[in-house]
C-alpha cells in the first residue's frame, strides 16, 4: 500500500489480531491478565493489554518489527484461545 | 457544554485523569499493573490500564457513573503515585 499517502492528521495501524473477552469482575480480569502475561513471557512475545470498563480485557496482538502480523502472533493467539 | 453538539463521527470522551509509565521490562511493567489493581480493589475504583509497546503502563482514572472526575479519581491518583 505505498502507492497510498494518507492525508495529515492520520496514522497508519499495523495490522493486528485483536480480541475482548468479559470476565466476573475486576480481580478476574486482573487474574486474566497475568495468565496472559505469563504466557507471553513464555513465547518471548507481547501483546498490547488493556484492562477496561472495570471487567474487560482487550488484546492486540502484532510484530512491531515487522509492523504486522507473523507467525509469532498466530502461535501466541493459540495459545491464550487454550486458556 | 451542553450547547456544543459535535457533528457526526465524533465521540465525547469524559474528563480524566491520565498518566503513563515506562517500566524495565513486561515483567515489571505487569507487576506494577498487579500493584495498581491492589490499590484499585482497596479504594473500590478502578483505572483503566493499558500494558502497550512491551515495558509502558499507561492509567486512565475517571468516574463513568457522573461521566467525569471526582475526588475518588483524585484519592487514587495520589495512592498510585505514592507506589
Amino acid at each position: 500500500m505505498d502507492e497510498v499517502t494518507a492525508g495529515d492528521g492520520w496514522t497508519r495501524e499495523a495490522a493486528a489480531l485483536t480480541r475482548e473477552w468479559t470476565l466476573a469482575d475486576f480481580s478476574a480480569a486482573l487474574a486474566f491478565v497475568n495468565r496472559v502475561g505469563a504466557l507471553a513471557e513464555e513465547h518471548g512475545h507481547h501483546p498490547d493489554i488493556l484492562l477496561h470498563g472495570w471487567n474487560t480485557v482487550r488484546l492486540t496482538l502484532s510484530t512491531h518489527s515487522v509492523g504486522g502480523l507473523t507467525a509469532a502472533d498466530e502461535r501466541l493467539a493459540v495459545a491464550i484461545d487454550a486458556l
